[in-house]
């Protein structure tokens, strides 16, 4: 298994819905068979039904809209931006769930849930290198 | 908010056997502060302690280890592929939730559930451009 990732599909209850909050925070999707396709990198993230997503998987659906045990990580380029992300977020109807400040590893950081309340957390890191198209490369820890 | 993902972190119980099922599946991480880092294309996924993670977030944990509404997708180049890395999913300890077998879309999947409970697909999609270095590229739905 290569290590990579190809799809995070977000289980939501109302596809309109989580549709127009990411395109309140300024993604451009696709709306197809009852899915919203999002082009996000060198991934895609998507938008269906919770319901079908877990019917599809072949798993039980215990608990509805609760914290799913997975958070989803956007890193920006300055302090300023995760105010501005933070900011759009709560005015599209997200909940803050930790306000920005500074972190621990020495960035700036707040967290939202989503409409279904799946975490994101928004987070200026200067130790990790974020690209101009916004890859990521990990640091090498060992060489601290 | 532009539109890419730079950390998929999977909050786990047992940090080290969570380590070893990704070692099992043929990935590197890297260990620090009790978090393991693994690079994953242009962003990296993460494993660390799911309370930890709830806690780090601001959210209450009601549901551990039941499906959290997020389903991880990992696009492969053939059928056989995904086959191979279903085999040795469970040969680590997962949990197939749904044999392989053909999709409505023309592909060819099946799924599992790691350790903690985090749901994968593993699919071989004719209809997503899976470059060389594993990015995809989603088709314009509207040319169809």
């Amino acid at each position: 298994m290569e290590q990579r990732l190809s799809l995070v599909t977000l289980g939501v209850t109302d596809l309109h819905a989580a549709h127009s909050f990411y395109e309140r925070l300024g993604w451009h999707g696709q709306e197809v068979q009852e899915t919203v396709f999002f082009q996000a990198g060198g991934l895609a993230v998507s938008l269906w039904s919770r319901e079908k997503l877990a019917a599809d998987l072949g798993v039980t659906d215990h608990a509805s809209d609760s914290f799913g045990g997975i958070a989803l990580a956007h890193n920006v380029h300055s302090p300023a931006e995760v105010d501005e992300i933070l900011a759009a977020a709560d005015e599209a109807g997200a909940t803050i769930t930790r306000a920005a400040a500074e972190t621990f590893y020495g960035g700036y950081a707040g967290a939202f849930c989503d409409l279904d309340g799946h975490s994101w957390e928004i987070a200026h890191n200067p130790g990790f290198s974020l690209a101009d198209d916004g890859t990521i490369t990990l640091p090498d820890f060992s060489a601290d």
